[in-house]
């Protein structure tokens, strides 16, 4: 929710020029809060206030600014300004941002950004969006491997403001190959032996991801190794630059979100849910329910076959939706926990057996609990029918259920097995299929419980 | 997947109690992999090799085992060494695992681990699962106002090795009230004035948790803030300990999951689903199912009422499923882009007539592109009826899937309204209230369009 409690004193300040005060607005708080408290604020005011802050301050409040903010004040804002805090943000941050922007600002903007951040930001652009490439940050401390403890504090104290992170200090050779790294933990515990050189210090035993590889395999390596942040190199060692635990705890996020829309049949958004376009939003959705709506049509297909049964056990009708939903129901259980089970790794490849076992041993236990509602069920709300009618409902939704779970659990291993993502088998999709399969089994139920009293 | 690639050789090793080649296994690789590489080993045979490598080596190689290969070792291999293990393990993780442990096992080792130790696992257990108290560690660099650059470097390189982060400094006064925080980083840029006290360098606006806060709130602040790491306090401000990033993004991925099992209407499992103990699963599973079953009664009885409708118009029946999953599906979708979004931050309080309005834009859109189909659907399916008939199903989609839409962004919005988690609101629960409506407009669509004609 927006903040706006200041707004009216921020407002006042910007009318009155006071640039004292704004000076101390934007001092006095973290710059995540300050960037919370001008949220109330057009991006226009919101630049007007940080062109009077100081120049770090203005940086660190505009970094926390919500994306679109941080776009339009791009997009409109005085060229020279926005370059020259281009110039300063954080490589990667930076990146994503100029990516965003339109070709005819980019290239403005790139003529008015020095040379070697413009040369930067090109060589980043390269990399596809979802790549390790697109997301590393090239501010990193590099070191060579002669370095001594005491020249590497020296130089690090000289730069130290310029690094995104130096809790790692990665070694290179003089060709940039990464050969080792050292963590500035190391290099604090070595501070009393000032002349070993980082060949001695560095660990050897790397854990690196290429710029092309995909960013949620680097999201699970840094997270497997609770790494503070990973190098990114290119295929031929070279150091290209690193990815922080920061960006790593975004993708996380991502994914997941990524996954929930999947799993409700939604092809993922990429966007905000409130800012999409809402042809965009059709689409995606459409596309999916279309799909299942065929699906569905196939259930109107297998019931029309089954009219005369149907014509003459009437009764059975009504139950019709509470059958098939009981088995999607099981089976959209059954395919989430699996999905889950299988991006946590709780899943391995020979645990088939042990998947499908439980899954029937799960099915048949849900299946007799609601086959038993069942009985009361049909037993009063069919006002008494005979033995045969009564057992109908529930063994069909003994058996739905456990088809309902064994399909649900099995259709996410298949996909994965064949290395599509198992969150394609969104619980929709599930449900979809195995509605079919409840109609075919409730008819067949009914016929062979029934046939010999009709 | 398990690697099975060394494990001749490491059982071989074993065997021939080779301890030189045991050690050198040991150190050749990262942990993570040595660890990775004895996964097929049972525990114990982990646990003899573990017992031949260097002191380091093993704990480190100890800490990334599965949680259930070191509650096995905890238990079983010999109390003395465990308890050494686990005096030096890192207090989150290793109060983590003693938790877990019986409670036989647990009154044993505390007798024989170091006072100081024994007293902060007692501490530490203390807060309930889940709140910030439970997941920080207490290893942490504090250090006094008055303390010198200089003087803080002499201390840290005497300690570093104790500590699980050093990224972060931690200022406190004489009564261990946290005062602020000191980066490495900036005291490396210091470096070189070196008689520069902490009360100076320190950056005092500092964000914190409450020992008692949710960790989900804890994971909020970290990744919006992107810190290292958050300080822990009591509600008098007294420094308790830190949580670190590699703990957030265990928590941002178990709150996925949790989110997704929530989603299929599945009680969140705590647990790997693999070793869950099936009656556990059964419950958390069989409660919403019955919840969902009852559900389902509701459209029994909502399709008994209307008996003779049906009757007077069978060609209604085959289409009902259809109909109803139509207008669940595309409350799903809704649901789940809301409940994203809303973790997201993405919606505002003040967005709830937006997002209404945007919902029953695409649920037009949507019923409309569905309805189209089911025109067509009707007219070469129920042998080209009259106009009326031939209009009830397209026309009952349109409303339907926009009722649907409509439903499932709302239900998330008003959970969220009353300070419940809005992922409550399944994907099946909604599905389920829509399947009721969408009998009730289908039947009345029906009833109307059809009537004068019946």
């Amino acid at each position: 929710m927006i903040n706006t409690l200041y707004l009216p004193e921020l407002r006042e300040m910007l009318a009155t020029q006071n640039v004292h005060e704004i000076k101390e607005f934007t001092v006095a708080l973290h710059p995540a809060r300050t960037a919370e408290f001008m949220e109330g604020l057009t991006p226009h005011e919101a630049w007007q206030l940080l062109s009077h802050a100081d120049e770090p301050q203005r940086l660190e409040v505009f970094s926390y600014l919500t994306p679109p903010a941080q776009l339009e004040i791009c997009e409109n804002e005085d060229r020279d300004q926005i370059a020259r805090l281009l110039a300063n943000l954080a490589s990667d941050d930076r990146v994503d941002l100029f990516q965003q922007l339109k070709p005819e600002t980019q290239e403005d903007l790139l003529r008015r950004i020095p040379v070697a951040d413009r040369r930067e930001i090109q060589r980043l652009s390269q990399y596809p969006e979802g790549t390790a490439g697109a997301m590393m940050t090239a501010d990193v401390a590099r070191l060579s491997e002669s370095l001594s403890v005491r020249d590497a504090f020296d130089e690090l104290s000289r730069q130290a403001e310029m690094f995104e992170t130096i809790y790692y200090l990665y070694v290179v050779d003089s060709e940039n190959h990464l050969r080792g790294v050292v963590s500035a933990r190391q290099l604090v515990a070595a501070m009393r032996r000032p002349n070993t050189t980082m060949r001695e210090l560095m660990e050897t035993k790397l854990v690196t991801v290429e710029a092309t590889e995909d960013q949620e395999e680097v999201a699970n390596r840094v997270a497997k190794l609770d790494l503070l942040a990973i190098p990114v190199v290119d295929h031929e060692h070279h150091m290209l630059g690193i990815i922080t635990h920061d960006d790593v705890i975004d993708i996380v996020h991502d994914e997941a979100v990524e996954d929930a829309q999947r799993q409700a049949g939604v092809e993922p958004l990429n966007d905000s849910y409130i800012r999409i376009n809402l042809w965009t939003l059709g689409w995606k959705r459409g596309i999916w329910l279309t799909i299942l709506f065929f699906g569905g049509i196939l259930t109107a297909v297998a019931l029309k076959s089954y009219d005369g049964q149907l014509h003459a056990w009437k009764w059975l009708i009504p139950f019709i939706p509470l059958v098939i939903s009981s088995g999607g129901n099981s089976g959209s259980q059954s395919a989430a926990l699996v999905i889950t089970a299988l991006t946590r790794g709780d899943i391995r490849r020979n645990d088939w057996w042990r998947v499908a076992y439980r899954e029937l041993a799960i099915g048949g236990m849900l299946g007799l609990g609601l086959g038993i509602f069942g009985l009361m069920l049909t037993y009063f709300f069919s006002g008494a029918p005979g033995v045969y009618e009564s057992m109908v409902v529930p063994l069909t939704l003994v058996v739905v259920v456990m088809v309902g779970t064994f399909i649900g659990a099995m259709l996410p291993l298949l996909f994965h097995r064949f290395g599509f993502d198992p969150a394609l088998m969104s619980n929709p999709f599930v449900a979809g299929i195995v509605d079919i399969l409840g109609i075919v089994i409730y008819m067949n139920v009914a016929f062979v419980l029934l046939s010999g009293i009709g």
